[in-house]
């Protein structure tokens, strides 16, 4: 029986999602968990890995178990087991011949940033200080470029080679609000999938635009250069908001976009 | 010369503002910083402690120093030497006669929660878990007992004893917003001055009796019985939002209240 779960974690203490030698990781710690209910070890995988010190909201993962537990129980099951910085929110049954990762249709993150002098402790852990306030128009403009099935070689950093480079956006919203006097700006970006670091760095771009540079996203688009692009954000400010399937995965009216 | 300091801190690794032998304190955390800048040792007091775990948005907290320094640079100089869970947002010279606890005149807490069936890694620094939704009507119809000046003995935890338990609540607001799917709420209050986990018992009270607890505040404020209320809510939940002095510290518009 393959069981899928959603899934939240605060990155900052995790090397990511993968499994890696020497490091904390989201899957081992939810794959430690498993043990301890199932008493063997099994595999987790997720519908995506995320980076070292990337949040998640809503990341969706999936196993194979044989057991007598309700699958809407196992989501308890798994938080008496975990440290509190991941949670299963929700668990259920797989759908005949779901695949967490090839299934995805769509998959949302969110870029976090505020405007201050000086980092900010209660702000700093889930997203990045900027110096300056930003031009939203002048981001919103240039993000429509991006809109659309695109060649994004260039909105990837070296080090992980998916097949192709062909990705479609199909929203991007860039919004702002005023907390406790702080500016603070959310990137909010839906794809059908997303490169190495893609994120991070049209988010790098967006905000060297807003600051005032000239947007390089449409010969980057065009060439394919990634040194047409600013810098890659850290990752402590991304986080993956969801995972879209086209079904319900967890049952509920809430979840219908899941 | 005396200086004050607005300063912003993330409790969680703290064990509260006071320096204590052996623990982690943000007043110890401060004076060594103020060491590598002034070169010598230096005491920092605050308009008030706060208890480990607590937060800060805008604590003040005071010192004398001779330097040459301009007083609007020393947050810079602070930021350098501390680390990134406490922030000096502001410096200045301190006004003619102040004193950052007794000169106070108004301080403002907030404290945070959020519904859902299990801690959310990305809510659960700042905020605490409850199980269900609550009535906000009971709670702002019941915090309307606690305005105005009263004996509020009954909302002391033993182990501090201040002179007098009168205090003066001038305003308290509940307010509910959903993000990501979750209902959150903040409970706002200001008062000339808060008893020994004062705010965090008055909270524990706010939220039993939204889930349905018929208010003890009435007898609590007759009889002066801590037993009346409910329990103590936990640190992590609560932050100090701003403390006033009826006279401009910072000298920006924005700080017109401070």
């Amino acid at each position: 029986m393959k069981y899928v779960l959603l899934i939240s974690y605060d990155g900052t203490e995790f090397s990511g999602w993968q499994r890696q030698p020497g490091c904390r990781t989201v899957q081992e710690t939810m794959e430690l968990a498993a043990e301890q209910i199932f008493g063997k070890k099994l595999v987790l995988t997720a519908s995506g890995r995320t980076d070292a010190g990337v949040h998640a909201l809503g990341q969706v993962a999936q196993f194979q178990a044989e057991t007598t537990i309700p699958a809407e129980k196992l989501a308890a099951c798994f938080n008496r087991s975990l440290p509190p910085d991941v949670r299963v929110l929700k668990s259920a049954a797989a759908p005949e011949g779901f695949d967490c990762s090839r299934s995805a249709k769509r998959k949302t993150y969110r870029y976090s940033a505020y405007v201050a002098d000086a980092e900010l402790p209660l702000l700093s852990r889930f997203a990045v200080q900027l110096p300056k306030k930003l031009d939203l128009e002048r981001m919103r403009k240039a993000s429509e470029l991006l809109l659309g099935r695109h060649d994004f070689r260039a909105f990837r950093s070296s080090g992980f080679t998916s097949k192709t480079s062909e990705r479609e956006i199909y929203d991007l919203q860039i919004s702002e609000k005023v907390q406790d006097g702080v500016e603070k700006y959310d990137v909010e970006v839906t794809g059908n999938g997303f490169l190495y670091n893609m994120v991070r760095i049209l988010c790098g771009e967006l905000f060297a635009v807003g600051a005032g540079k000239e947007e390089g996203f449409s010969k980057a688009l065009q060439t394919g250069e990634r040194k047409l692009l600013s810098k890659t954000m850290p990752p402590k400010g991304l986080c993956l908001i969801k995972v879209e399937y086209g079904v319900p995965l967890f049952g509920t009216a809430e979840d219908k976009d899941q």
